[in-house]
């Protein structure tokens, strides 16, 4: 149940069933749109208004680099990341693509890659660090780097708001960054490697051998942190993870809807939920992704995926996707006739 | 295998190919976008272009009534079509609201609704007949109103073409028209009553059996037509899904991708597809409505549904909520940077 800053659990509660009432009575058999109407009473909620709004959208990506890729987690070397940096700079990137087909602006962020670019425009420099540290020799950030990283989440979320945004899409980009998905997901939800070790962009069978054992070895150095979130998070990374739960832990106070993306940043879910329960209300999982452990991570949120397409590319592609199936929930809920306005009958 | 009027096989084939060795060059790991690929190969080869485009793109709801009302297999009065009419002229409507959230125009077509809509503006008068006939007592259609309807479907494609548009949306109104869907699903896939019938816009358990012996008692008298699709349509009506199949058998000559809503438009493509077999290769399905034979009808069509939002709603709303992922899929061909473009590295 959301509870915002202010507000007591009845207004809520008067909220999400006024909005429900309103939607059985517009003319459609009740129930009719299935998912899309549990959206609609969701948003309403969220916003605290029977007529939600979701445009302006914006898609935040935050990226960073990981020290792990040292160990061979990754199909793509961690070049990559800078190099893609440039790509969402110039549009060329699916998250460029298929947000501006969905209508959505982006923002791209530089929480930790590991490379100088200073000289790229259309990117928010907010560099922690340049890549996280290899967790498997060491704690994945610093206190102090793991708060900075938070902060940069939180002040994007700031940013979104005060830029008159309404609703939020994640996503993420980080050669490596499955590898830390995977642990903290291991650790959230108490699976074992193998539950949650995934191909990532595309692993061979020795390759994926070599991940699992990554994951697992961090996931045994680390299980006793399991009741404490922000430790898992410090020790597992990444900088852009931390950012991404920065970014859910603001998103309540300021009633915004925020759209997640895949396994990543589902992952910084489980973490941001754990530290604050009512950060699952605002939260709306844009799809179900190939990759393994995606799965189990949204069941221990009670989470109903808006897609399931077999996308395994993270970005925030998924986001932009689903993005329209929130647009059309608020206008079933904002727009459509009720059966008095339109003179329809109702069900005999 | 697509085959276009004046087109080898080879120049289709070459299409695709060209298309899909274009996604496998964007920036993004190999078929990590999922049925997203699918969809945009698809695009590309029913449009003979790789780089296909879906806007202009428009949605035409086809209505009628239903003889078979009579016989109690609707939750709500067979008025409600009409009424549904007035809602759909004046925006109120589901289709309505999720047409313009998605930026689709909408075009609704009467093609046989039972009641006197000539003052009724923003609709497009092609009365066939004031609903079918009873399917219990006479076929639902002589074969003149079935010539009729079908060249309604045909006329509306190509006045859509006319005027520019590139995709469509085909959706459908008509109470009591689940019972003749149902009828035509079970003929074509030869399932059972029970497989077939569902409780359309909300059926109780006592009207629900009543509906099953209707469909049942009709499959049986028209066993006999099941390797005439031609006759079953004519036999089980409605005259809207009849228009639905005139749609569909004339999108192929124009390119032309077509976005099949729910179950009833559904029981429409397995007729065109069964007389035409090239019309399978420009159908995309919207979703897999939570419609008892939906399922079934999907399968035997070889057919990935897009959403699977526990929807039965009809009108054509699922085609609106589906037609960003088309346009997403031809943006990603289109618009995305291939890794020579954007200076990415490829996997190691």
């Amino acid at each position: 149940m959301l509870n915002f800053q202010g507000e007591t659990a009845d207004t809520v509660s008067d909220i999400s069933a006024d909005a429900r009432k309103r939607l059985d009575n517009k003319t459609k058999p009740p129930g009719s749109l299935g998912q899309i109407e549990a959206v609609a009473v969701q948003l309403a909620t969220v916003q605290g208004s029977v007529v939600p709004v979701v445009d302006p959208a914006r898609i935040i990506v935050f990226a960073a680099d990981h020290g792990i890729t040292a160990a061979g987690v990754s199909a793509y070397p961690a070049e990559v990341t800078a190099q893609m940096m440039a790509n969402f700079a110039s549009g060329g990137a699916a998250v460029c693509v298929l947000g501006a087909a969905a209508g959505a602006s982006l923002e791209v962020i530089d929480v930790g890659v590991n490379a100088d670019l200073e000289q790229l425009t259309g990117v928010v420099h907010a560099k922690v660090r340049a890549g996280s540290r290899n967790l498997l020799e060491e704690a994945a950030m610093t206190h102090e780097e793991l708060d900075s990283a938070l902060q940069v989440g939180r002040e994007a979320v700031v940013r979104a708001v005060e830029a008159g945004q309404k609703c939020l899409g994640l996503g993420e980009m980080g050669i490596g960054n499955t590898t830390s998905a995977a642990i903290l997901t291991g650790l959230m939800c108490g699976a074992s490697a193998t539950e949650v070790t995934g191909r990532g962009t595309g692993l061979n069978n020795s390759q994926l051998s070599l991940k699992q054992r990554v994951v697992a070895d961090a996931m045994q150095r680390h299980a006793l942190l399991a009741d404490d979130p922000l430790e898992c998070l410090r020790n597992a990374g990444g900088l852009e993870i931390a950012a991404l739960v920065g970014a859910m832990l603001e998103a309540p106070a300021h009633r915004l809807p925020v759209l997640v993306d895949g396994f990543i940043v589902t992952s910084a879910a489980l973490i941001a939920c754990r530290l604050k329960p009512s950060v699952r209300d605002v939260l709306f999982f844009a799809h179900q992704s190939a990759e393994t452990g995606h799965a189990l991570a949204l069941r221990q949120l009670a989470a109903q995926p808006l897609l399931q397409l077999d996308m395994r590319l993270g970005e925030g592609s998924a986001t932009a996707l689903a993005l329209p199936l929130l647009r059309g929930a608020a206008a079933v809920l904002c727009d459509m006739a009720s059966f008095a306005d339109a003179g329809v009958s109702t069900a005999e």
